[in-house]
């Protein structure tokens, strides 16, 4: 959107060596980033039998673990590598139920404050036009 | 709190065995469910290292699987046995970094309506007076 | 978005007498219906000094009044003009300090269900680029 | 709860003063300040006919009015009279259609920290026992 001039300031390469490194949860739910951009990211996480619901869906806990990462990649692509900002807030509407199928997450900043950022995120299933969830959540920043 | 009279339709057991079957990350995450009453509930998650972020503490996901968890049983205390009530909102708030412990969620009912429960989530380090999180979270149930 | 297609279900000037008849705080607020599309609304509050804070903004209820008001012309815009329609959730993110000028709420659609629906509302600050707030809500909607 | 033992700094007064002088809406819509204590506040909005909904209930927009003016309450209870801590987020699930009466809100701290607080409101109609609303929110606060 209004930030497409500026260069990320993390890659996805960087970015994915670091969950893979802090956040456990992300290895075991097969999450990987596919893209940063400044202000934007794209994570993807394939399908696990192993988080399924009765109905062969995705487990809500795995689509907030994939939104929770998604925000994190957009605000290290604009803050770089900063280990300790952290998520203060999430919120998520489940707006349907996605079937077998990886979920691809495309997350965008809405502000980046000097203590504050807020972002969305919209949850896809792989090859459905309409979002499977959407999210709103703040990350706190440290002194830079 | 206004329904301690009244008795759960569904006890500990029955509820840990439907989620043992039907929510795979709830033993992936040694999520154990200790009481319901009705309109309250109470789980624990086990401490598990590896889940954890660089510190030492528990990862938000798992922090929002185990309020989840805890909603669902606060509204199956109230309703019985349906699988087919589904989360359709989440918000947490993150207040203290958790230490290496165990996680205590205390859940209690807000509203159950015809269509829409709403319940409320204070996530606990064990041993800890003060809250590590607070979830709200609404949930869609079938007619009856 | 992937409604364009569709004729929306109610006029701006049929919600308009609507929200004046129903929703006497709309007309306290000065908000005006501009747009209603099949998933899409754009409403517009004026700057008024009896709202503001110290510094010249627009109060933060006032906001959530607009965006509250711009889920209803998104949802009947959809469904026609069923005043039992209710708002059940709002959670909004507040980015940054509105200056003393009109407030533009642009809403869309995120999920019409049988039951409930899920939209969201970005709020601007008339001839600014970036968003002065971020809502997301979900109202409950009558058996059709 | 575990801040009994502390005095509040800030009067229901004091607290009335200033959201007199520097909230419009509060005084619009009748907000009232009952009680502070350290960590907790009560507010009283009187009921209008201004502000109904057909029915005879009161408005959304009216009912978040008072929580998050209980919110800065609750917070400058703690910190005193810091004109310049300012929501930033709000989330509210509507439980039950208020009857034609007062709201009475009553909230408490989640967490006061450095830079952000966090609290909840429980949204009452005079005279009956179970809430109407209930409402999370964060509060930025300035360095002290």
């Amino acid at each position: 959107m209004m930030h497409g001039d500026t260069a990320a300031r993390m890659t996805p390469q960087a970015f994915q060596a670091l969950i893979d490194e802090a956040l456990p949860l992300c290895a075991l739910f097969g999450i990987r980033c596919e893209h940063i951009g400044y202000g934007r990211a794209r994570l993807r996480m394939r399908f696990d039998p192993a988080q399924t619901r009765p109905g062969g869906t995705v487990a809500g806990p795995a689509q907030m673990a994939i939104a929770d990462a998604t925000l994190y990649a957009v605000v290290l692509g604009m803050i770089g590598p900063v280990e300790l900002a952290v998520t203060t807030s999430l919120n998520i509407n489940f707006l349907r139920k996605p079937p077998a199928a990886d979920i691809i997450a495309e997350g965008r900043i809405l502000k980046l404050g000097q203590r504050l950022a807020v972002g969305e995120v919209l949850l896809y299933s792989d090859g459905v036009a309409e979002p499977v969830a959407h999210v709103s959540g703040t990350y706190s920043i440290p002194p830079r």
